[in-house]
């Protein structure tokens, strides 16, 4: 079995063949997203990709609560932008460090199925790590010490939002078949 | 002649009321805006958008030189979650602070047509005034040394982005009739 994931994002293709344990091919295409939670922006991709069936989109937010959820969908943007430092800066002096990320993958296979995942954790005081990409050098899931940039990409499939997700992808296509 | 703003920002209409010299119905209602540049969304908004036409959309960014465009078109999503206080945090130290507001008409009237306008400027050491919304209290225009916030409506359209691009929009209508 193959699944075609539509994404810019390498890394994400990465961890989604370590998870989903079949062949995962990268349509590298950018599209449409929306401004809203990463549901909306994945059931909006869904209906304006025309790819041949099944794929997958995926969209990823991070959520800091002493932000009011900043930078929530706009965590690429965000990451281009002020980057890691950025958020930092703004995180100083912030006792409440508390923030989660939620993965949301979107399947387009007679019709679209919603899979989510998501992983509480904090913000670091300092950057720490080289692994993984975006805000892994910055968040530390709970339950652990180290950052996820600090794991190996084994290590973060065992407790991250998106393994989380494309593990409930890979149940359901497991069904399929 | 009457034109429809679809918009859920009633400053924004009272600001487009004054330049336009025109009855100005506010549409209150929400549509997807897709994460891209002013232009985009407006664009993006004119094509989902079947109203009654004539109709207009806008769409405002701030772009703050030293933050690589921060916040760019994601302003109001910022405004609502980190705020001016975030804002002046990320600015903390920083000496470049040179900043732009950039604002999209799209007109929807026989196809459809954008107008534009910029306002350049920089970044208040702090929030200073009450008049306006969103960004106004913490951004000085070029050639003055208040923030839009410490201005009347008067004085901030006499050189706002948005009533550049409302002017635009004005003498176009005006050649119309």
């Amino acid at each position: 079995m193959c699944v075609l994931f539509i994404t810019t994002n390498k890394n994400k293709v990465e961890e989604a063949k370590a998870v989903l344990g079949m062949d995962v091919v990268q349509v590298d295409k950018e599209y449409p997203e929306i401004q809203g939670s990463s549901e909306e922006v994945v059931l909006f991709a869904m209906d304006i990709l025309r790819e041949g069936e099944p794929f997958i989109v995926e969209d990823t937010s991070l959520h800091i609560e002493a932000l009011s959820g900043f930078p929530g969908p706009f965590a690429s943007y965000v990451q281009k932008t002020i980057g890691n430092t950025g958020v930092l800066k703004l995180m100083e002096g912030v006792h409440n460090r508390a923030a989660f990320f939620e993965t949301c993958i979107g399947l387009s296979y007679n019709g679209k199925k919603i899979f989510k995942g998501r992983c509480y954790g904090s913000i670091a005081l300092e950057p720490r790590g080289i692994s993984g990409f975006g805000f892994d050098p910055v968040f530390i899931p709970e339950g652990d010490e180290r950052t996820f940039a600090e794991m190996s990409l084994h290590e973060k499939n065992l407790m991250s939002h998106r393994a989380v997700a494309f593990r409930a992808l890979r149940e359901h296509l497991e069904n399929l078949i």
